[in-house]
């Protein structure tokens, strides 16, 4: 990875506008008296004004457009998927906490009325409700995997996908930036280590400069998924010393704790091995994908040029919607 | 309801064309066979192609287009809700067969250990999942009640909402119309009685227009809501005898079981009293929405102007992508 980008790798203090004093209202209640987020009760459970929307919608496009020469197939999946996929993926393994599980009444009439008692009670309900086949999608590229591989080997040079969706994870936090569903936008790129390592450099440089050309201070820094456990803290640790994630990072909640608005991941031949996709010569296939969080750089804009879109930089606006 | 549009009800079997033979592949074979539809292992659960959603983001504009004047607040809720405020909404009452909950692992290391135990065996692991604070939206409408009840009583004049979500319905179909993981975008007023019928009137009228000037057979049909049980049958009654449900109904999958693609709907005081929502003179506040089932328009553009985009009738394609 020599050909990193060289990035101001400090954010300076500066780089953080507005610091609120210790007794004004957090980012995330500017936030919600703006109408730019609105409370459910839940943490990391908001909803999103027409304003905040049309932020994420630019920045979609933009991707769209940085990404337009390459001619990526689309692919959109909802925000479930199989959980028997799911199960194969290895998901649990790494990440038990973080999954969601959806499960359904399948009762009958006198389990409902029971149901009902407990819930006019304040009771719990929940626990007589079974598993369905449907978890919620963890990350955009997860659903595509069997999907290609469903299609045989790639063909010569490989193939590469475009991908949007909401996503689960199981962590409630007050930080704005981290939310129980949020979008991602994925380009995935499935061939031999080469293409996909060619996909990720050119990606580190196109998400850089995009992000760099909205105004926003950013380091990109080696990094390593919240693996689980004690277990996980190796696995992590393996993930850095492969060099195999990095992350676009941007001070939103502070300048200590920086903001993962993109992820550039190599996934080796996880993947392929797990779903059994293999190149045009029969080799198993490697994978890489470039993430880009939809509310967390709609985040980053926010803190960085203020809560009125009106009022953003002349070119950040042109460059969101010409 | 006199007013309500005079409409052919009785979609003629030349409605519906290539009707397949018995051996032939069904609707849904096709549309996998053509990528449209992408298989994901579970039944009423896809993947869409990029040429699927250039049809769902057109319907979506159009959509827009077509309430612009009225100036709707845009709010936009992820596909999950809180669960307090779903027990709270009743929708456990009348649909505890539809709902989805959210569950996530809690435990520790050993329970993971066993966790993986149980998915390595094939066994079911998902027991010990606990139900977390949310639950997938059941319709776009559901989460915003109590939100607009949070801001105090309604202006004069009422109020009106744009909105749109992923929602989740656990009802595991090989009807590709019948999904349990679609997208439903609706406008919801809140006001006086007079004031949410005349929009439902509106919109009778517009959705009538929008679906005949798309080149789809319809018919507007007295509707109920699927209620659960015995006692739902007597929901099912009242909810026809006072006229609060209308569906366009296009035939899709059949021209005997029409598939209702928008529905108008009177909720009287419902949401209203349950949420608390008033109007500026401190009565309960009715409401009514419309709501447009993307996918199932999409659908039915599919089935009656062919797999091929490129082929549909130019006025067609000019009013999506004009």
């Amino acid at each position: 990875m020599d050909s990193l980008p060289a990035l101001d790798r400090d954010a300076s203090p500066e780089a953080l506008p507005d610091s609120p004093a210790a007794e004004a209202p957090t980012f995330l209640d500017r936030l919600f008296d703006a109408g730019l987020l609105v409370r459910t009760g839940v943490d990391g459970l908001y909803g999103r004004s027409g304003a905040f929307e049309s932020v994420v919608e630019a920045l979609d496009r933009l991707v769209s457009r940085l990404g337009a020469d390459d001619k990526a197939e689309v692919m959109r999946f909802p925000p479930g998927m199989s959980r028997s996929t799911f199960e194969r993926s290895g998901y649990l393994k790494g990440f038990p906490h973080l999954a969601g599980t959806v499960h359904s009444f399948c009762g009958n009439e006198a389990d409902h009325a029971r149901l009902l008692a407990c819930v006019e009670a304040g009771k719990d309900w929940t626990e007589k409700q079974a598993a369905t086949d449907i978890v919620l999608t963890p990350a955009a590229c997860y659903p595509l995997y069997p999907t290609a591989a469903a299609r045989g080997p790639l063909p010569q040079g490989g193939l590469l996908f475009d991908l949007q969706s909401y996503c689960f994870r199981h962590e409630p936090s007050l930080e704005p930036t981290r939310m129980q569903l949020f979008r991602m936008r994925e380009y995935v790129r499935m061939g031999s280590p080469d293409e996909v390592l060619a996909f990720r450099e050119v990606w580190l440089d196109r998400g850089t400069k995009m992000m760099a050309g909205l105004g926003l201070p950013l380091a990109v820094d080696l990094a390593n998924d919240p693996f689980f456990g004690r277990a996980g803290k190796m696995l992590a640790n393996n993930q850095r010393n492969q060099n195999l994630k990095f992350e676009l990072n941007v001070p939103v909640n502070s300048v200590e704790k920086p903001t993962a608005c993109l992820s550039f991941n190599y996934h080796q031949d996880h993947f392929g091995t797990t779903w059994g996709l293999t190149q045009a010569d029969g080799s198993v296939a490697h994978t890489a994908c470039v993430g880009f969080g939809l509310e967390r750089i709609t985040l980053a804009l926010l803190r960085h040029h203020g809560l009125d879109l009106d009022a953003w930089p002349a070119d950040v606006r042109a460059t969101l919607w010409g």
